[in-house]
């Protein structure tokens, strides 16, 4: 394999353009891989990229026919009067994000059939394209809303964000087409209708802000950065008009820049300070950068699920205030999980930091990967910590709503989750490793090649091999002759604390770090082995976060894990674990002894005499994110520890 | 004072009819009073209720004449085209219900000019009805949408029960006037679109049951009982479409009957289950009445918060499920704290049992008397148990969300809360006392005089003294000679668990059952004194509450108390209480020996040390109900235990 990058005088040049990730900053600490620099090559990842590319593109493509989301565009592309519009006003994103990972899937692929059906469904698209470059199903036409009249809660700029990134994914892969077309028409369009001279206006749900910035970098053409740097100044001046959540839903409450943490809609404000930072970048905005690296480090701190969830509110998919976290109300959208890899991925390519990886390691493992179901054709929306009821089955059929079940649903009245896995499926080995002048990161453990020219001019091919996540040891292999020093740099998970590390034949050395870095020229057949800590672990929580106080959560290696009991099986509800006894490693998770808290039931619960402990045995924990995927169970990640006698009184009922 | 109740003979007839409280059952064991025999005096609740007459009665009416609701009336009866509609669609039952306070205050008091304001809003309200009798500002006009067209959302009947309501509160305290001509009206309507030969229908948001049920009662046209019981069988069956909070949001997911607890909106669930055991009352339905009674078990047992107050959700206004009762996301909406009142007291009657007095008491004092500000012109819609920061001041002159504050707020958008507090505040009274063929049962303890003659024949005249709820004794005092033998109950709440009697010159006994009862022929002088006991106490939750694990409470008398700290001092979301240490008891709270749980900053709030405890001193706890008066503030009932050390591993971020 070979790459334009490799030859640094490309570097300016239009043509270099072409190949790329989701995110290829003008410039970076650490440069991210094209997809022809990296590849999957077998383990957990490359099964799910194949379900993805099998079964999660056609489920997605073949829900939005059936129910006629896809249908909207022929329909607003025929001259039919008063057609009705198929779902909510902001389907036309789901089919976006459905192109978006159909291409990242065609960049390494050679499936015509699947090729066919892309250029098919985007001709589709395309054809309800307006003259002016407007493109949207739900407004516009005579018996619809006027274009723009409701920027509040209508998602047209949010729904040309994602077209653009489908657009910018079609660049990344095969440099042109159709949709691209219509991307700039569209983007070209916005930038006359809310450009520097155009309406001082921005939309309620951020995403065009890093889509702009992204066909900005893809095309060079740097007016869209501008216009991204518009959206992204605008909002915190109360442009948009005052809701019931308080204008800190859409982050129209402060400045960006002005901003100490990420607060109200997960999403919104992930996404938004994703395009923040792309703006700071292409900019060379020091102070917004580090308003957002700022807003970063606070939310996780303070704002975090132990699965890198965000977004503690079922009302307004928002964050809570600072510690208010919820377990059985966690809402931790699969949306705000990907939000948030978006954001870590842009944070690590500027700094270098590795806790971005960890986080991003954290979220992918434990939050996006609880969505889809083992077979790819159900989805969670929301991702509790703890089910308290099993609740009921979802329809197999049917659209479903969000967070009633114990069960993944098949697709929802508001469906943004399942076609945001599919394009983070399609594209999930392009956050795994970077490289620089001389050097090659490696961020995330799998099974992946990595084959790529550094601007030193030396050739480096990795082949990474590990069990990962479920086993520790990871195997870099060099399998070309880098003529030159090259340092190969390990991150050290924090989970994990320390690493044996082994080059060669040398002796294993203990490296406590954050990352492990090996400079050499490395030689065909050369081996650099990576063996972190895989023993389950318990975990305690900062006791400002009340919600879980008196519990104790279980991990093991980079897994969150979990109790899940069958619906017919006893409730996790009453569940107490021993904490002074053993905690066993098992192969995917670990082994803990629980313990029964027998209730009186009583008319009050309050003032009651502490519960009974009863023996329950051993209890299997299993990875947080293969829960539910053998019917109806309830299931918690925080596990109680034994209540504490103490000496206060007692009293009756109500 | 005298009653037409005192003639037995006079009990069938419609005379009897006119008088008397919010709820008069054809039969129960325990007989409502009416105003005419039952009266503050003084203390607690006649400030409150005097503050009422004084304050809140005229905030609600300055409010929505200033801001139209009021005017949707008169804009209504115009022949005015196109009007605009001022407020949601269901701001008419904030009219009805500030009527309602009206009525019974004018019940008692001979204020010209608020009989005068009165009769001027129901005249208003009068001219707005339609030649058949329908009467909504919100529906039925050429530029509105159709009756009926939204049952799910519309709240029409939901309206007209209100205002029904408004006007049984006029039969009961003035016999006839025009607004219960406009209720008849209405409720033939009422009958005719949707009575046995009508529409197969039922309103999303319960109310109207009730209210037919007893303006069948007030009436005695059985043709409304019918209805009710119509509404209240037709419900569960499916009758409404689908949303997406799932349809037991508003109970339309189970017939009534055969439901196991309550769910879903929690005002919708406690109105309904009022109105479904009126029915079963007035139709003899025993097994209706025995689903309400295990319902309202099941609930109190595993759904309430310490305050009595319910609803864990504020996405949907929703109970959570079993235990889920998150302290700092606790709905408690005022309104469904009313709700719980109306159904307690109606079981109370039916059942004799305290525990649905205890119940009330519990509720009323610390989640519906949470709600208004000590000067009666703000108040809390929410009444969270964790308040963990300040939050924005609400506009004195704006309407307010709800929830976004730490303090109360004059108005909000949707204001179904003052005006409930208000028609609670003119009748509380009415909930103190009952009476039997031979006793007199006083539930409630303050500043009231009972004045009645019991179906025996025997003149009752009690005055009850105490500086509840504050104070725990309690004398009441005969100042009649009832000729006969006559019982006193009095209940001894469930919290003090015993109590110390005397009666007269005799000694005092400790009594520890739920009641003591005296029965003797009473002579003017003599008197009983009941001493509950006022040390504040400790109060532990069932360990199956997982949000409020490791934490207790403190309650004094009925009051349940809490730590406020002011936003410029220490927050209350550090504080850990030391539990072994003494709890002292203060005039109207309690003190405690607090430490401050110093975490250090940390980038990942999981794995850390426990938290080091420094000394923070006493801590004063004041009453829950009383909270946010001052200001700003951060407030917590559930006060951290220290925490215990546990053996367990650390490990870094992320």
């Amino acid at each position: 394999m070979t790459d334009t990058l490799a030859d640094p005088t490309l570097a300016e040049t239009p043509a270099t353009r072409l190949r790329g990730g989701p995110v290829m900053p003008t410039s970076s600490l650490l440069h991210p891989l094209t997809s022809a620099e990296i590849r999957l090559t077998g383990g957990y990842w490359r099964r799910w990229q194949r379900t993805n590319a099998e079964v999660v593109l056609g489920h997605c493509e073949s829900w939005m026919e059936r129910i006629g989301w896809i249908g909207n565009f022929d329909r607003a592309a025929s001259s039919e009067p008063g057609w009705e519009h198929a779902g909510i006003e902001f389907v036309d994103s789901e089919v976006y994000k459905l192109l978006e990972g159909m291409a990242w899937e065609l960049g390494r692929s050679d499936d015509a059939e699947l090729a066919d059906r892309y250029e098919r469904l985007v001709a589709r698209v395309a054809a309800a394209q307006e003259p002016d470059g407007y493109l949207h199903t739900s407004f516009g036409r005579p018996w619809q809303r006027a274009r723009y009249s409701d920027l509040e809660w209508g998602h047209e700029l949010y729904c040309f964000g994602h077209l653009i990134q489908a657009a910018v994914a079609r660049i990344r892969t095969a440099g042109s087409g159709l949709l691209v077309d219509v991307a700039v028409r569209l983007a070209d369009h916005v930038y006359e209708t809310f450009g520097p001279d155009g309406r001082e206006a921005v939309c309620g749900h951020p995403e065009i802000e890093p889509a702009l910035a992204e066909l900005g970098r893809a095309t060079g053409d740097r007016r869209y950065i501008e216009l991204a740097r518009l959206f992204v100044e605008r909002r915190g001046h109360g442009l948009l008009r005052p809701i019931e959540y308080g204008q800190e839903y859409f982050q129209d409450d402060l400045p960006v820049r002005e901003a100490a943490t990420l607060r109200g809609h997960a999403v919104r404000a992930l996404y938004l300070a994703a395009g923040a930072l792309d703006v700071a970048v292409e900019t060379g905005d020091e102070t917004l950068a580090a308003a957002v690296e700022e807003q970063w480090r606070h939310t996780v701190a303070t704002r975090t699920y132990l699965t890198g969830g965000m977004g503690s509110h079922h009302q307004d998919e928002a964050y809570g205030v600072d510690f208010e976290l919820p377990p059985d109300r966690a809402y931790s959208e699969t949306c705000a999980g990907i939000g948030s890899n978006m954001l870590s991925w842009r944070l690590l390519l500027q700094s270098g930091d590795p806790a971005y990886a960890d986080l991003l390691e954290r979220t992918l493992l434990n939050n996006v990967m609880a969505s889809p179901r083992e077979d790819g054709a159900a989805f969670f929306y929301t991702n509790t910590l703890h089910q308290r009821n099993p609740g009921t089955v979802p329809a197999e059929d049917d659209l479903s709503v969000r967070a009633l079940s114990s069960l993944r649903a098949p697709w929802f009245e508001v469906s943004c989750c399942p076609t945001n896995v599919a394009r983070t499926l399609a594209s999930v080995e392009l956050y795994f490793a970077t490289k620089t002048a001389d050097g090659v990161q490696i961020h995330q453990y799998g099974e992946f090649d990595v084959d790529t020219t550094l601007d030193s001019g030396a050739p480096v091919v990795f082949s990474v091999t590990s069990g990962y996540p479920y086993r520790g040891s990871v195997v870099v292999t060099s399998r070309a002759e880098t003529r030159r020093p090259v340092t190969l740099t390990l991150r050290i998970p924090a989970w994990a604390g320390h690493a044996d590390v082994q080059v060669g034949s040398e002796g294993v050395s203990r490296v406590t770090g954050r990352t492990v870095e090996i400079t050499r020229v490395f030689h065909p057949g050369d081996v650099i082995t990576l063996d972190l800590p895989m023993d389950a672990r318990w975990v305690t929580p900062d006791p400002r976060i009340d919600a879980v106080r008196g519990t104790v959560a279980v991990e093991r290696g980079p897994l969150v894990l979990c109790l899940e009991q069958a619906a017919d099986g006893p409730s996790v509800n009453d569940v107490v674990v021993d904490t002074s006894a053993t905690l066993w490693t098992t192969d995917r998770g670990a082994a803990v002894t629980g313990r029964r808290a027998a209730v009186d039931s009583a008319p009050w619960p309050y003032g009651k005499t502490p519960a009974t402990l009863q023996d329950l045995g051993t209890l299997q924990l299993v990875p947080y994110s293969t829960w539910a995927n053998h019917g109806p169970s309830t299931m918690r990640v925080w596990l109680p520890a034994p209540p504490t006698p103490r000496s206060v009184g007692e009293q009756p009922t109500p």
